[in-house]
């Protein structure tokens, strides 16, 4: 059957997607996938709240925003009229090109053998619009993309929007774990459904939530694992998520992914952003896909916006080649290094002493992934999460990066961020929590 | 069924939605939709033959973008510290509020009565964006959009890239027809499919690509045509695309459809965006949507982006609120006024003594649709094409512009536009269409 005769839809063939459980307006299937957003149901909360404490939300630290460096950049491009004039012009669906080049050298410069082609860079806004654009691209509903469980609940939010189908795989300190990885695969492949998984997603390093990097040996097994099954099965790609790569507070940089094998760029695909490294409101992010996969993602990308705001790539571009980001890294990698150890002390201090409470010391990202004794369940239906509202700190429940399928739900698990507030609200939040503890097993 | 139920998808389910013809990767079906964008084929064009003058690009012109402006309220966002660190942070999936309250004010300040409550806004990437996830909310694959025949191209390519079917209704200088429509949708009416009809859209002022604008009587008899359906038949909304309505040249603006009646934005809908009457660059768009559809495309937004750049939004606010709007509109409404006059010109005194070449003479907007004798086919498999990129010169065939259904695609149809060339070269460009044009004929 042919694309074009495909697109000839019997007018009831889809009659069963409707869902008409909204009183004012039937909306498609897949506005009713998106439904109820953990982040917009934590929003809520700290709208309602807005005295909390919130160790929540994902957000950059506002004091470490680079706003000199930003006025530094934002002068050079205004002193220069021809860029000034291109910056306010639409540019390519791929994005600004000086910018893609840049990027190529500038995120490889300590493998420059690495640095891949900028043609097979795009621009997007933050690397969250990238993320939803590949799976746009490579996901049909119903395929499969296996995930380290716990995972960044915005991209199960994704994955759940277009009805594709995210398997956790459980995961530790040194990240997913590539024996249940390789299990996990021979079951979906003994069950006949080794065609139907497309991708396997990783916040590689200093993960969200969990704050875990994959260890170089596992960096190995993964990339020889996927090499071996696409051989086997045909393609397979890994999406390594790199938005916390930038933020490393101690340890040396892992090799990425891609540079593992000589082939390995034909089925790892990169993403980064500087909305944790510089700034969120500029908003660039970027994908690094194999050349097969561009031509069809700018084609997606145009019926979007067809590229990204070009400013914002233009002050980005300014920013790396006027040295505004290297000379911004190490300040705010040591701002957050700062709030993890007070973070990590403020634990120490509160849980010390309890065997039954773990938590992860990452390298470095924004979160510190806490688990509590198993009986407490720390979803909004739980008590501790009532408790926690009373003495005002808010959290992440870890329900929420979970998948449906694969690995359970740790119901007992909480993503702390250490992004946003000071040292001082940092171990107020922790100890307003562990008093929420307390209380609850008082009970 | 629930939705829970329905997530459950099975493996084999949409086995057939696979389309295996690329040799390298097997994309989703939604890639393959999007396969062969228009306005990449016209970009490579371009780029293959650099010295061509394109009568074919929606850009606007280079040399009235508004420099000074922006260069003065980037000075002021750098003078204020609080608004700059702000600028550089995240902000509200919807876009920030204060941009959100001038535009409600902003855009209505003709009509205060009629300005919507901010909250009813969503800011996004370019309008572009605002509509394409609005078509994800509101249509599942085989629901039926109507829309002006012809109408914008990439609006188009968004439909098919979700599977949802587009209706061409036929549409003269004052735009759609009403007859036309109302005949439509008894049809769809009578083949049992009025379910499946949920919008119509316009682009209402100076349309890309025929320079129509919808007529004041016809504004009111789409309303009341509407309404009655509404009662009849449940939802159906209007989606009016107003891109170019700040870009009126003569004549008295119209008021906007949600305007015309009491509870007219129930179901109308308006997007905006200062790509064409600011920068491009900057992409700065928005919908004023029905209160009821606010938290639906706030979640999936959520999914794919958060909300848009903020640094944007608040360079457009300070724009807007400075006077840098209000002051640039004069200025590049007088420089394409000038540019449309140049082509109106250049077309009449080519064409202007051939009963079988006709062109509208629009208000305002970018285009200029041009219609030649009947056995000339336009497309790229013509002689047109070809004679014409010999001799210089790139247009938009008219074929790009009808949906697959409902009215005829007009062959002999182009698309000229005035925004990117000067008067000089857009004489030349028309000249030397009519050199293609005379070529083939004499063949």
């Amino acid at each position: 059957m042919s694309i074009n005769e495909q697109v000839e839809v019997e007018p009831t063939k889809f009659e069963s997607l409707q869902c008409a459980d909204d009183e004012l307006y039937e909306f498609s299937r897949r506005a009713h996938l998106a439904k109820g957003q953990p982040i917009g149901k934590l929003m809520a909360q700290a709208l309602k709240f807005p005295d909390l404490i919130s160790l929540a939300a994902g957000f950059v630290d506002n004091a470490t925003l680079p706003c000199e460096e930003t006025r530094e950049c934002l002068r050079s491009i205004c002193d220069d009229p021809a860029l000034l004039r291109r910056a306010l012009q639409y540019d390519a669906t791929a994005g600004n090109a000086g910018l893609r080049q840049t990027l190529a050298e500038w995120c490889h410069h300590a493998q420059p053998e690495t640095a891949p082609d900028p043609d097979r860079i795009i621009l997007t806004s933050g690397s969250n619009q990238f993320l939803h654009l590949l799976a746009e691209a490579i996901l049909n509903p119903g395929d499969i993309v296996l995930v380290a469980a716990p995972t960044y609940f915005v991209f199960l939010g994704t994955l759940k929007g277009i009805d594709a189908q995210a398997i956790g795989v459980a995961a530790d300190e040194d990240g997913i774990q590539i024996e249940a990885l390789q299990e996990q695969l021979e079951q979906l492949s003994a069950a006949g459904q080794a065609g139907r998984v497309k991708a396997i997603y990783l916040v590689t390093d200093f993960d969200n939530p969990a704050g875990s990097t994959l260890s170089l040996e596992r960096r190995h097994q993964l990339v020889e694992l996927v090499a071996a099954w696409r051989k086997r099965y045909g393609p397979l790609l890994i999406i390594s998520d790199n938005a916390y790569q930038l933020l490393r507070y101690s340890g040396q940089p892992l090799p990425s992914l891609s540079s593992l094998a000589a082939d390995a760029s034909d089925y790892v695909i990169e993403s980064g952003t500087f909305s944790k490294s510089f700034s969120p409101g500029i908003r660039v992010g970027w994908g690094i896909v194999p050349q097969y996969l561009v031509e069809r993602l700018l084609d997606m990308k145009s019926n979007v916006d067809f590229g990204s705001p070009h400013f914002s790539q233009v002050l980005m571009q300014q920013a790396i080649t006027s040295g505004a980001v290297d000379h911004h890294l190490p300040r705010i990698r040591a701002a957050y290094h700062n709030k993890l150890q007070a973070m990590l002390s403020a634990l120490h201090a509160e849980f010390g002493q309890q065997s039954d409470v773990h938590w992860r010391e990452p390298a470095g990202g924004l979160y510190v992934w806490l688990t509590l004794p198993e009986h407490i369940d720390t979803s909004e239906s739980g008590a501790l999460w009532q408790s926690a509202i009373e003495r005002g700190v808010l959290y992440v429940p870890g329900h929420y990066c979970y998948p449906d399928q694969g690995v359970g739900v740790a119901k007992n698990t909480i993503r702390l961020s250490f992004g946003v507030q000071n040292a001082e609200r940092i171990q107020d939040g922790v100890a307003r929590l562990a008093s929420a503890i307390r209380h609850i097993e008082s009970l």
